[in-house]
Formats: structure tokens, sequence, C-alpha cells
């Protein structure tokens, strides 16, 4: 396994961090590694927004609750971004539409393409990073935050620092359960594989708590999908432009 | 600037691939590493399909029209997939639901996040990469073609393999242009920017056509977001069980 590799799939999520901000220059180096990842027929419908006001970075900690989402090296908060493609098309004189499925995928698949090369950056030069979905609690409110125009949907944030701690490498899922090859294999047909995973995330989650949680894998990702969180992302997509009829 | 940083910046895509399969060893470290990426709350909402089956290859390159698509060392598909969730909590009873935007972006984030990490983990071992968008060009017929379940999506494809030729790389929007701080800043204020990468990637077609091509990056992605392509992606996601009322 190469040293690449080995970093790789040595990631693991970092929430408490040394207060020390990110200098320009290494900004600077992360944002240059995020874009150089492919991007969509060259499109490049994404931004990135650096956040180190003092009052933003406290209002998003509100939308997220985590304590990191203020205290860290950096905040990043990468946004889909058409408002750029709109305003060139303005000069020209002709027309463009990001309004259909199409449009969000794209935008969506160049961000957080951008986002894991920023993540493999940071985590080469001894930093950690932590994605911060819970953005998506409050998106409106993350829009009023950093005013962002029409065209443009705040998808996830990123805090990078230096580690205060050395987290903890979370087992993904069975490589056969991921991975098909010609034919798209069930989960029915993987019951023991899964049923052995779910018994060492329970088995992890035991030995971090001092047995006070206990949950599978499976019994944690369908209780979250059965609540039903974050309705308002569809409303706010649309009225930022995206997913018209 | 380190090794890993070097790597990032230097990618390329790689369309013409010496012809020579990947071996299991290989593709399963590379999925490895995929699978080592973040995940949002660990709900692993994807899946990756490898093709090696010559007809299926034969049928995707159709669709795609790219030879790559067909010649390569190993075809991966990455899909969206909540099917494994809802077939798990079947079994438990709870209900799940992933018919909102808010799945769409998490499906969408996760695959895209495995992907660039795979990408990364290829070009490390001097391998290439070309990812393929353009098998949305036809989602229904690749949702058949791999005999997709609803719950899954079939985002994009990446190709990967011994390069057969050393590739270029295309530079990327300036800096400035991507990164804002504490305010949204738009386009319309770095007008100078525009023009000057817009005359730089003119030069860089013309260097590479013997002057029959000049468009700038504003003309081609102005031109391509103008022909409202794909407007089947819609109804094909909606099909497979996503962005209901």
């Amino acid at each position: 396994m190469n040293p690449v590799i080995e970093l790789l799939n040595n990631h693991r999520s970092i929430r408490k961090f040394k207060d020390e901000a990110l200098d320009k220059e290494t900004v600077r180096t992360l944002v240059t590694a995020a874009q150089s990842a492919s991007t969509s027929s060259y499109v490049q419908a994404y931004s990135i927004m650096g956040v180190t006001d003092k009052d933003k970075k406290a209002a998003l900690r509100e939308i997220s609750t985590q304590p990191y989402v203020e205290h860290n090296g950096h905040l990043f908060v990468f946004l889909i971004d058409y408002n750029r493609h709109v305003e060139l098309s303005k000069d020209k004189g002709e027309p463009i539409a990001f309004d259909k499925t199409e449009q969000l995928i794209v935008g969506t698949v160049d961000a957080a393409l951008a986002a894991q090369n920023l993540a493999v950056a940071a985590e080469s030069m001894e930093l950690g990073i932590c994605y911060i979905g819970s953005l998506r609690n409050d998106m409106a409110r993350v829009i009023e935050i950093l005013e962002l125009p029409k065209g443009v949907v705040p998808l996830f944030g990123m805090v990078a620092g230096h580690p205060d701690h050395s987290g903890s490498k979370k087992e993904r899922l069975p490589f056969e359960a991921v991975y098909h090859e010609n034919t798209y294999q069930p989960v029915g047909e993987l019951k023991d594989v899964i049923d052995d995973y779910d018994a060492r995330i329970s088995d992890y989650y035991s030995d971090r708590t001092e047995g006070r949680r206990r949950d599978t894998w499976s019994d944690q990702v369908i209780g979250m999908l059965g609540q039903k969180q974050r309705l308002d992302v569809d409303g706010v997509v649309k009225g930022q432009g995206f997913l018209g009829q």
C-alpha cells in the first residue's frame, strides 16, 4: 500500500482543533488542490466560501449546533454556484438555464469532488478536517448569513485545523456490501455480512461509551432516515432557482 | 508542496488506456480507499458498480459515445443507493423515506466523495482516470443495462487503467473567482480576471488544434448551459423514488 492510499484509508473526522488559524498561504494551497479535481464538462459549478468573521461563525455554529463550527483553524462552506455563469451569460446575451435536476447533480458533484480534494490535501499536511452537513439544518439562514445570491446553494461546510485529539476511525460497510460487479446485488443476499458488521459497530460504540450506547449501523441509519429531517431543503433549493418544473 | 498535493494538482483526465484489465486486488484497493472518505451521518448512501461484462460495456459506450467507456482497465459506475436502507428497514418494520431533496444531496455527495478518493488512489498508483458524466445522456437506459432497483440512481461513471497517452492539464478558474471570504463576490467584480482566463483558455485550445478551435471558457460553458441538456434526468430520478412532492 503506497503512502497516499495509506493516508486515504487512515481518514478520521477531527472535531476539536488547536486555537491556531490557518494562514492565507495554507488556505490558498488547499483551495488550489480542491480546484484541481475533475469538473463536469469544465463547468466549475461551485464556489468555496471561507468564513473567518467571528459573528458569522457564531451564527453558523447555532445552525449546526457543533462547537467546532466556531472553533477551528478555518471554516469552509462549499457552494453550488451558477450565479457566475448567469452573470457572464448576461454580458453575452445568451440566456442559460440551471433549473433542472441535471444541473443540481452537476453542481453537487463538482462541489463534492473539490471538497474531497481539499480534505485529502489538508490531511496530507497533518491537518484534520470534518465535514459539516448540519449547515443544512437551516439552509435559508446560511444563505442569509453569507448573503448568497440566486443560483447559489450552500451544500455543506468543512472545518480544518491543527487537531487537538486523535479521532477514531469508523469502520465502513464491508466491501461486498458496497461493490457490485455487472449486476446489482441486493443487500438481502448479504444478511450475514451485514449482521457481522452491525455487531462490530455495536461493539465500537459500546467500547467508547462504557456500554451506554450499543446501536448497530442498521439501527442508526434507519432511525435517522425514518425521521424526515430537513424537509425545508427542497423549498430553499427551489427558491435559489433550482429544480423548477 | 508535499507529494500528495503535487499529485492532486497534477490531475489530468486520461481518455486512452493500454489493453490491460485491473486485477481484483487493485479494484479492491481502490474501492476500499473510496469507502474511507467521509459519509454524511455515516449513512453510506452509495454503491459502486464495476462493469467488466463486454456487452454491458458496449451498451454503456453507446450512451456515452466515448470509446474509452468500452476500452479501459476498469469501468466503475457510481450509484446513489438507498435500496440497501429500504431493504434493511423492512426487516426492522420501520419505514424510511428518501424522497426529498435532502436525500438526493446526501447520496450525491456521498458517492462523489467516494469517487474522488478512488480517483486519487488510482493516480497514486500511476493509473489514469476519467469521469464519465455522459452516462446521464440516457439514465433510464443505464438503469436498464445494470438492472438497478428502486432507490438507486446511476450518477456517473469513471474509467481507470494504465494510461496510453499523457493527457493535458486544463487550467482552472483563477483562485479569486472561486474562493470568497466572508462575503460572496459576484463575478462581475472580477471582469479582468475572467477576461485574462478566457484568453488563456482560448490560446490553450488554439495550440492544441492548430488554431481550428479558439473558444474561451465563458463561451464554452455558457453555450453548454444554454442547450437544456438531459431534461429526462428529472423524470428518471423521480421514477427511482427520489424528489417526491
